[in-house]
């Protein structure tokens, strides 16, 4: 058959990919599988969306305009006013999902071989969307035992070179949890500035942000209007994952102008999701409330059983809604694949994503794993105690393996 | 500032992008814009996807399977069943638009530096997804003088070098209305086989034919299953450019696989889009029938228009709804500025797109325009008097400025 492409081959594959048949086959013997593995929400989707569809005056499902429609990048532009962020509306370009919006950024910066510096273990698809335009990540370790706190500058400048474009970073974080402070930001922000490089910063999560600490965006710093990028998404803001609406927002006009060249090609943005999206800006204020009241219930939950549980270790997450476990476990994977396969407790088991796919340095983050907390505190509770049980198990197993081979 | 990768500056531009200005100043001067310009039919959506998306039960927005819904991909197998064309809903991939579907394609067998075959002028963006993923165009020339047919298969195979991954036609052809014989796609079908190379056909036109002619797929022909590569979507034969829906159609399993991972990596395609694209399906024929008389109608007055034009010379399109059109006219980037800019008849102008943008070789297509013929026939009967008035008007001045020149 005809070649396949390099970059192709070296796609890297979904970290629970390979786990799904499994979970598959755990389902077709009856036993219920709870997802921890997803960050699909199970919140609803704000009544005032939902709306807007079901109210819509289309007759023609036309192109929109390529940047996004104009009345939605106005209302997008009063929404981060009100969160001390002043951009314009042409500041902002409407994007196919933030995943969209992170290729466009990378093909606009980076050529084959060119480099971007990210702290790991990062959101897997960022290694994905470099690899798809020909851009290496750069990984610098961020340490559980550290919180995983910003490594320090002195790792990011000691790993610039001149085939550096930019580095990344995901504030809150996913998959840590991690929310980065006004300082470390502003740290950054002078090490791109020095070294003349893009900082891009994914802020798709930026309004899950727990026990009354405050998000400090890149668009706040004063200086960087030419280095900083924002990417953000309509996703997880609304439980509206299925919308596919992001955006791009750069004060940069140079890389706007290239950016839409690239947007252009590929016409528009779904114009059903720009209604659904722009009605959810009216969201109330009580919808968010109640969510983050929410997800902090379910955090608490999560981390104080997980605390509960001899040899896990895992940080107080202050954002998003992930967090990364260290188990007593050699290899997170092999145990995620027995959770599957070979484990239930009254007829249920857990799937978790080993971490060791958010990672781009090859063996690290082998014994952890990410878990969502996006499911309901009763269910969260049932999995934490599936997963105490199951690691009681897993060790007396792995015991008895190790006293065989011996023998043998 | 940082510095843009330089496959964002080689990124090309849409070739109707810097006539907007003008054409904006036209319409703000209280002229009427005539847009001959685009591909955005006036034909209404079907109101079973309308309905739809009005009755849709949806209450949280979540992400779609990676490759498309179960449901909807089983009922487009049933879609090409009907079209003679015998696939199995695995071997089709849901993409956001086709124009998505021909990125990651294209990102699948093509490394930087590597080379696509495309028979001149072609569909603009089809040199942007190249750039984008470093693969360079390498065109071959069709001729108005031939009625665009495929060049001859010598020409293709002399293009051919160790580089060469595929050859990329659209069938019918946007921009020249070319629909290719089954001899012609059975001449390409045999050199792919023999090179070892893939063959992609843009086939979202597919349905729009003319005059008793059947549209042939590449589907169709026997023993290239790990060669064909079929793009299509919604957005023309449905009226829903909006959804942003295509698919890419592929018996080769491997090369799924690895498309796959570039669709891992943005999650999934939009879900309301998805919803409506499903319900398109059960459009009733009568609305293809309506719609084809409308298009033949439509040709028709445009093409014995244009015929009408003294120096005007244009190929009766078998398919899709434009026409590539020679003028008397030296460079028609200029005439397409000076309709907007400097001339207009009762108040009224035509935007027409400049052929040059079409073509890869520089210097072609020069004298030639694109027409879309998406507009109603007493538009279109008004846009041919005004593009015939205006040549008359063109022609004087361009000899007065002669005569000018000549006398300085």
């Amino acid at each position: 058959m005809p070649k396949i492409s390099n970059k192709g081959l070296s796609m890297p594959e979904s970290p629970i990919r390979k786990l799904v048949p499994f979970s598959e086959a755990a389902k077709s013997r009856g036993i219920n599988v709870i997802h921890l593995n997803i960050g699909q929400p199970d919140i609803k989707t704000p009544q005032v969306a939902i709306d807007a569809i079901k109210n819509n005056t289309v007759s023609i499902l036309s192109y929109s305009k390529t940047e996004g429609s104009d009345t939605f990048r106005k209302k997008l532009a009063d929404y981060y006013s009100k969160h001390q962020i002043s951009i314009e509306a042409d500041d902002i370009l409407v994007t196919t999902g933030a995943s969209e919006g992170l290729s466009f950024v990378i093909g606009s910066i980076a050529d084959d071989g060119d480099e971007l510096i990210i702290p790991e273990p990062f959101y897997a698809n960022y290694n994905s969307f470099s690899t798809a335009f020909g851009a290496k990540v750069v990984p610098i370790v961020s340490n559980i035992d550290n919180g995983f706190a910003l490594p320090s500058i002195a790792e990011f400048e000691k790993a610039i070179t001149p085939k550096t474009k930019g580095i990344l970073i995901c504030n809150p974080n996913n998959p840590t949890g991690y929310l980065y402070s006004k300082e470390e930001i502003q740290q950054l922000a002078a090490l791109v500035k020095k070294h003349d490089l893009f900082f891009i910063v994914d802020e798709v999560y930026r309004e899950f942000v727990y026990d009354g600490k405050q998000h400090y965006s890149v668009l706040q710093e004063p200086h960087i209007d030419e280095n900083a990028i924002v990417i953000d998404s309509v996703s997880k803001r609304y439980s509206m994952c299925g919308a596919r609406i992001g955006f791009i927002i750069t004060r940069n006009k140079v890389l706007r102008s290239i950016i839409l060249k690239f947007m252009q090609a590929r016409l528009s943005p779904p114009s059903y999701a720009q209604i659904a999206s722009e009605a959810a800006l009216e969201t109330p204020q009580s919808y968010f409330d109640d969510v983050i009241s929410a997800y902090v219930a379910r955090r608490n939950v999560l981390i104080e059983g997980l605390n509960g549980i001899p040899g896990v270790k895992v940080i107080n997450p202050q954002g998003a809604f992930y967090c990364i476990v260290a188990l007593p476990v050699k290899d997170s994977d092999k145990f995620a694949q027995w959770l599957l396969e070979d484990y239930s407790l009254n007829n249920e088991t857990v799937m978790v994503a080993p971490a060791a796919g958010f990672y781009a340095t090859e063996g690290l983050g082998k014994n952890q794993i990410r878990i969502a907390y996006v499911l309901e505190e009763k269910v969260l509770k049932r999995a934490i105690h599936i997963l105490s049980e199951a690691l009681k198990q897993y060790s007396l197993n792995e015991n008895t393996a190790k006293r065989i081979l011996k023998k043998i």
